[in-house]
């Protein structure tokens, strides 16, 4: 096999993500083979120095390593679903947004070529693909991941999440609910206060401070739900439904939307109703993890 | 007046937070003045040096500056709304937890018996009052706050949110939400992920990062809802929500609950709707500052 700083490479699908990847392998020194179904997002790459290959079988077929990122999985199964054995000592990496099932559906198409098959998730917009900031996901056979690291560490911050082929989709939809989370409630915060005449900008550094020291606690807590055991060390869930209350009190009477409070304590309320009002908050996931009429 | 560090003060309400706040007062050396409904919660203060009032009215006039900490603000009227003007050149600051709407009108009863008010929240267990750790946020007239600092300053770190008595109740029900958002964020990762077998432990430290990190960008994103424009600078809502229905159906096909994720698309698709599929999440806010149907 080739240097790893100069192990060839594929780069399948040329939107404004895949055009990141091959820009970053390319610049960083790898031959790199490209595939986009319109033609023409190759033409930047191929002048700096890219190869385009006429047909997504031969870019499969041209490097030891290939990536595909491509709108979605139905795209995916088209790519790789019709072939037996062809592939043979290559490896797909496959960074197209999906679900876990979807992920361990592929890795069978990829297995029926012949290729090995690890999962990705990218958790970062393209112009940060390059550098640090861009976190990428990988999960399946570790040995696979750790045979490509040197070429896939180009691309931004590794991480290798285990062997379960979901685990990379899991951990970005776990990602991006927090993302929105987050978001979701400082919007709602922002809105409530703007009633009074205050500003975003204001705000703002508030939201940040606490959103980061209740971050902090998730460690912690973290404790109790792999205990099993809830013990009501700060505060009692009955006592959090009862300031809930009050939050959608307060989200209707100053007129924003009290959706976003409602859901925060229909699902408190549920837990108190099953029995756990003397209990902390993380006795929740007993609700998270079940799921409802209506699911 | 009396040296700040010494100067006296009344605390109405002993229940767990009652008595912290009193037992800091007594601990900083203030003659402390004390009442509660069932007067024996008051004897280990009365063992430390605190004084017992026979009556609310007398608890009230025993100090140029009252702090009530209640239930709700029910308690509150029942405390303050009779009399008239006997209260004259005192202050009360009511700690209470409440609404926006209930604090302005606590400052009326207060009024109408001479007193002074300010409103406030706390937000802190008891056992961190009397560190830097519990904040408690205050609204009211300016000169009124200034003029108790000192002596609230032994309770733990102060904020001074604005002359409007409703923002503190305000601010602390934007904290409760972002609070809420986060762990409950964190409890629907977890639930998602320990389908794959992962421990809780394992994947808060993902979770800590993220919320942080995105924590980060509010200040940034105030920016846009201050100026009310929202360029896509590095997503469009249009794709967010190509990855929440990702997320709803991965929370389904998983088996948990899937309700959080579901509002958190409900809302973007409504903004979708409304025409702002090219601009960035913050313009969500126009969703967050409308009351909705059924609100
Ligand atoms: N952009 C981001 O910020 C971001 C961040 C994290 C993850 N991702 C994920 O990365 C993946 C790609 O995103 P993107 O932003 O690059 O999307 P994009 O710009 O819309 O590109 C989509 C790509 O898929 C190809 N494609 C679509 N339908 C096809 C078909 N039937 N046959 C062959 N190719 C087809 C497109 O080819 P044509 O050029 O021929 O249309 C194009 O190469 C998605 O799963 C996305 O969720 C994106
Ligand atoms: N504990 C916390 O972690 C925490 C954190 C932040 C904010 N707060 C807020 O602080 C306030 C007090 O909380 P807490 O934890 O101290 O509650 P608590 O332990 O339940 O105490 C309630 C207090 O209100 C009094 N009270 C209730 N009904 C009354 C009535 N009809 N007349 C006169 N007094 C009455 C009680 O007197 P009796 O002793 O006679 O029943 C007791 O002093 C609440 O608004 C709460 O939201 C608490």
């Amino acid at each position: 096999m080739n240097d790893k700083s100069t192990a060839p490479v594929t780069v399948i699908g040329l939107g404004l993500m895949g055009q990141a990847l091959a820009g970053a392998f390319l610049k960083a020194g790898h031959p790199t083979t490209v595939w986009n179904r319109t033609a023409a997002k190759a033409d930047r790459l191929v002048a700096e120095g890219a190869r385009l290959a006429p047909t997504a079988r031969e870019a499969l077929r041209a490097s030891p390593l290939t990536i595909i990122c491509v709108t979605d999985y139905e795209v995916v199964r088209e790519l790789l679903s019709e072939g037996d054995g062809e592939l043979t000592g290559t490896t797909v990496i496959n960074l197209t947004s999906g679900t876990s099932a979807q992920a361990r559906q592929a890795a069978q198409w990829a297995g029926r070529r012949g290729a090995r098959y690890l999962d990705g998730a990218i958790m970062a917009v393209p112009p940060a693909i390059g550098t640090s900031e861009a976190v990428i996901l990988h999960s399946g056979p570790r040995a696979d991941f750790e045979a490509h690291e040197g070429t896939l560490g180009v691309l931004g911050t590794l991480a290798y999440l285990g062997e379960d082929l979901g685990l990379a989709s899991l951990y970005d939809a776990a990602g991006l609910v927090m993302m929105w989370s987050v978001l979701n409630a400082w919007l709602q915060g922002t809105a409530m206060v703007r009633t009074a005449g205050v500003d975003a900008a204001t705000f703002a550094p508030f939201a940040q401070q606490l959103a980061t020291e209740v971050a902090g606690w998730l460690p912690g807590y973290a404790g109790q739900v792999d205990k099993g055991s809830f013990p009501a060390e700060v505060s009692a869930l009955e006592t959090d439904v009862r300031a809930m209350a009050h939050l959608v009190e307060e989200s209707e009477a100053v007129g924003v939307n009290a959706e976003w409070p409602r859901l925060i304590k229909a699902i408190a309320d549920r837990a108190i109703a099953a029995g756990h009002g003397k209990e902390q908050y993380p006795v929740l996931i007993e609700e998270f993890g079940t799921s409802q009429a209506g699911d």
